[in-house]
């Protein structure tokens, strides 16, 4: 019989192990997990914590025994796959309840190993990171058991703008440092003031070209002199591959540890594929290599990856434009297209328009700032940046349906908006920014 | 010197003076408007009359006075455009001020006179329809004056329907008629569920198949044999083109008296243009006469011909792609595309999603209904259409920028949706749709 591993089962490793059943009720599919939980939902640990979402069976989507009962898919957790012989087709496999090693025959390996959380190495009790439902419980046993009430939050991220969100909603005052002034890095950044201007709103204090040098009990040492107690320290200082264990094999990793993938998912061993937080691919609207991180292409590759197993082919994978978003308080930051640090590959020109997001006239209108980037050469948009309250989810995602069709920003004044006072506006701000265009 | 006459000052004639001006600071415009105000903004009437848009002044846009000052742009109100003689390039025009009429030559002649609304002719002085700001007035007017508690609204038409949720916010007791099951003919019917729904939940009294047949003093008569007294009725029955004037010319009327143009504007009589409500055009996306009488399709035409006029003929009109929205209480409808009485022209599947806006896990998600229609021929999206009370604006707003593109049904699984809970899931109803119709 066939026998399809896959190695990681959180988003990636979950979800193509699904896909896949979907259309082959024959093959034998085996999962393998270093940790302790299978497909929790990632996106939602910060509120959890934050007890926005109150419920833990909601974050907990699946266990081992409901993947097999309803998807005859077996679910091995606390295995850890240490090494791939792709020449003989065999994994090792660590088993930490028995503590024992074994190997593992497959046909197709599917590689879904996701990332860890970097760590400051603080070598402190009251210093966590968040990248699991293990660390979350954690986090929520200690601030339960040490009715936490001040936290130090360390790191502008995603998890770190969403940690302090949370913190503070559930009523912990938090406060934030950074090592640099470069925060909040996919946005551009004079579109982070909202963020600060948030944070002084509600007098959260914060500190960037700021870092931890020590931590003495509850004493926290800082760089710039600084010495404060805090209850609690949460670390979202970025992430780093596990592919470790994919060293020892034939298959291809970048210099940063990352698996460049085909747009079938396939690593350069042709039976192996490989998904979510661990590859890298292209964009789509331009030439160039493309890492996103993300929930939408973990589960775009799974759909992908299944189709071609299940022999078809002409389902590919087109590229990523890499949309984004955040909320931090009552502020959306998004964007879709190349990074800010990418931008530096082309020759490329700015419009923006900073105005109401619906009919001035009609209540709760919201000032919205939506800045495009779009190639001298061919005057196609190559990225898009939105902040504001409200709408800017809305104009990111419009643009990324723009850029999957490689639309030039003079495009956007045919956009034809659905026009009702509380929308929008009879122009919209999309097609202000193709007018503004027109000069350029 | 080159004269510009345009007829009509609301939202097309308005725009496209302001726009031609843009563009060309030489030629003469003179804008003439049969009615009191200029440049309203229609849209914002309903509002007004809920006192949710608290301002005269945000509705009424522009005064002659200011138009000319900043603009050097005549505009003559209470002038009313009687006739066109296309040979000696001259119109009729009837002031009503001094109840004289004379000749104005043009040059080049734009016509945006819009629609009357259609009266049921009651005779009564409680009964108002709703078109522009002197309406508005009268009605705002009346009911202060008789302290209206109870108002019956006919039709349920973007108006009727508006008009009852303002009133209704406002404090008066509406009751709802219309004389078929029919209602909100833009919206597939089975999907106007929810307007039931939401006045059921607030005691509205509504009646279909339902006609008024006399009224007498406060006494309302209606077909079904009920009587019942009302302190106001608002009749939302639909528009008639103000085309009368035109029929003596050379010009082209459709057999319902809507103005035929060309992909820049021009009626079969090269230097007269036509914009805003009056027109029919093509669709963008099929191969359909289209008549799309709102608001982005007047700014947009006013853009164009200011741009055929400037002499940039390459900017021209691709066609509309229908996309209209409406708010009812607690809930939107919006769709784009062919119009459900024009789906007899294709030979159409349907693909559709009712699921979470939303994370699941996160607070305030809500339920939204998404139905896709494709063309079984070629598989391009020919209509869409959702209810809901979040997120319609945007799935509707994303499909018509994929429509803009001819997308098939099946591209709707690359879309990159923006991805966090408050947002989105990371597989988006929009993919869902895509993902569905693989066996379709």
């Amino acid at each position: 019989m066939n026998k399809i591993v896959v190695v990681g089962a959180v988003a990636g490793g979950a979800t193509v192990a699904s896909q896949i059943r979907r259309l082959d009720q024959e093959s034998e599919i085996v999962v393998f997990e270093k940790d302790r939980d299978m497909s929790f939902a990632n996106c939602a640990l910060p509120y959890y914590l934050g007890n926005v979402v109150d419920s833990r069976d909601k974050v907990l989507e699946a266990t081992p025994e409901a993947f097999y009962d309803s998807k005859n898919i077996i679910v091995k957790t606390y295995h850890e796959v240490t090494s791939i012989n792709d020449d003989s087709q065999t994994i090792t496999v660590y088993d930490y309840v028995n503590n024992t090693s074994f190997e593992e025959h497959y046909d197709t390996l599917i590689l879904s190993p996701g990332c860890s959380a970097n760590s400051l190495n603080l070598n402190s009790p009251i210093a966590f990171t968040l990248r699991n439902m293990e660390d979350t419980d954690a986090i929520e046993a200690f601030i339960e058991q040490h009715q936490v009430k001040k936290a130090l939050v360390v790191g502008t991220g995603y998890i770190g703008l969403e940690i302090l969100d949370n913190l503070y909603e559930r009523g912990i005052v938090p406060t934030l440092i950074h090592r640099s002034t470069h925060i909040n890095k996919l946005m551009d950044q004079d579109m982070n003031q909202s963020i600060i201007d948030e944070m002084d709103k509600r007098h959260i204090t914060y500190r960037f070209n700021e870092e931890i040098t020590k931590v003495d009990g509850n004493e926290v040492y800082f760089s710039s002199g600084n010495v404060e107690a805090f209850d609690l320290i949460i670390e979202g200082v970025g992430v780093k591959p596990n592919s470790g264990f994919i060293k020892s094999s034939s298959i291809t990793l970048d210099n940063k540890g990352y698996i460049p993938v085909n747009d079938q998912f396939q690593t350069n061993v042709p039976n192996i594929y490989a998904l979510g937080d661990i590859i890298t691919s292209r964009y789509r609207h331009v030439d160039l290599t493309a890492h996103v991180p993300l929930a939408w292409g973990a589960h775009r590759g799974a759909s992908i990856i299944a189709e071609q197993l299940a022999g078809n082919p002409k389902v590919k994978f087109k590229g990523f434009l890499g949309s984004n978003i955040v909320k931090f308080f009552d502020y959306t930051f998004a964007s879709v297209g190349v990074s800010p640090q990418e931008l530096e590959h082309f020759d490329y020109r700015i419009v923006e328009a900073n105005q109401g997001e619906h009919a001035g006239y009609y209540p709760g209108n919201k000032k919205l700032h939506l800045r495009v980037y779009f190639d001298k050469s061919n005057r196609r948009i190559i990225r898009a940046a939105a902040v504001g309250e409200k709408g800017v989810d809305k104009r990111i995602d419009i643009l990324s349906m723009a850029m999957m069709q490689k639309l030039t920003i003079d495009e956007l004044t045919e956009f034809e908006v659905a026009y009702a006072p509380p929308y929008s506006r009879p122009k919209d701000i999309i097609n202000m920014i193709g007018y503004k265009a027109r000069n350029k």
